[in-house]
């Protein structure tokens, strides 16, 4: 199974953030995890509050954790909270079912790792996130 | 009381793997708990997210602890969030309230433990899950 | 990466039990984790306690997460036990850190799961999970 | 309050890392948390276990939340064990009192946050890490 470097990682960040300031959007803050659901790089932009961490994370690891997209999640959490929510607590209460978790696949379609993107609206962090798993050559799901 | 073996566990994962492969149903995963609610067997399916052990082990987890199948308490889940919420609190966030959790029954009618299967829709997957627990000679509550 | 198929763990757990059968062992509980820590595949020996589960994850876990063998954890446990202890609450209180936590490695050498072993001395357990990992054609690090 | 910016973060993690391979150390997995212990940015090396971001957080937590190093905080944890563990579990059980945890201080000597270094020996990692905050213009304690 393909993996996600550092280099790759950082490079996803960096991609994700230069789409935010070209696009004219709120400050982005990333991050991507591996295919466990464990942190590779991570970064907030200056002067955004302290739980940019935490929802980042949040977004991703539901999205690795399930193999399922935030806009996957989302339409869940909304059709099926009693899943989504017992989900969330099963999983230590990480989970933030909204859009900006992405997943990102290797070239044979398999999951290898999530970003999470959080700062804007959900659309436009799923966006920018999205651009930023393409510039490293992977495939994302939004 | 009638238990369940490893042997007998082995038999209901394959039979309900098997199931889900005759009927076309997405990979399935299964776990096997006791009458304590304590796993006895798992198997993750090849290629399926992190979560399945989890999501497994809550939907049978809920259905052993209460003596009530995953359909009934995803009923009460919807009926009654706030006694659903609590429980699952009360038993330490492990609780998942959907079909796919069945209960397994002696031949004097006891719960004897718990199946709890995912990967497919909750429905297939308790019916999945009930083929697999009659294979075993047990019988099903789903 | 390689990764362990459940076809690959369920050989792994047999190839341990056998061994502890030809061995005149206590029975075996045996877990097998990817490289994420999360289970792949998990057998409870019959009669044997409702702990099993939690000690075989245990020893695992702490090993997949640290990329340490349980050997090597149990020395740290004993020289730096502020550490370790303070490790294992930092990963949910989940880490078992003694002998039969055994390390899976690829062909290149990087770890791609564990295997937790529980039921005899930690020793056994070790020897046990060794012969299972090599059966399915892994390197163990015990 | 002088703050860590992003930008600052990334040199510190950049110059803890280039410390690392100057001076031949395992590859490093780093953090910085800003004064309320939030994380700024972080980077884990490639091929490192999936625990490298709650070892290198815990010790960068324990650091900026308690306001000593993680020298200090590790003799401490020698010596009163009792009020370690207790402040480990009011703090969520997320603190590692080890070295490698690095005050970051501003011109006028108040913490404005912390760096955690993981990877190769804690005196090591404190050192590397004593590196990364000089070279960002900052005071550091380890």
């Amino acid at each position: 199974m393909t993996t996600i470097t550092l280099e790759a990682a950082t490079q996803m960040i960096a991609a994700t953030t230069a789409y935010g300031v070209e696009h004219g959007l709120k400050p982005l803050s990333v991050i991507v995890l591996d295919a466990g659901g464990h942190p590779i790089a991570f970064a907030r932009a200056n002067d955004t509050s302290p739980a940019r961490y935490a929802i980042a994370h949040g977004k991703a690891y539901g999205a690795v954790m399930m193999g399922m997209s935030g806009t996957t999640l989302n339409t869940m959490a909304k059709e099926r909270p009693e899943f989504i929510t017992a989900l969330n607590t099963a999983l230590g209460g990480t989970v933030v079912p909204v859009q900006g978790g992405v997943l990102v696949k290797g070239a044979d379609g398999k999951v290898i790792g999530a970003m999470g993107v959080t700062g804007d609206t959900s659309e436009n962090d799923a966006d920018a996130g999205q651009a930023g798993v393409i510039a490293a050559g992977f495939t994302p799901e939004i």
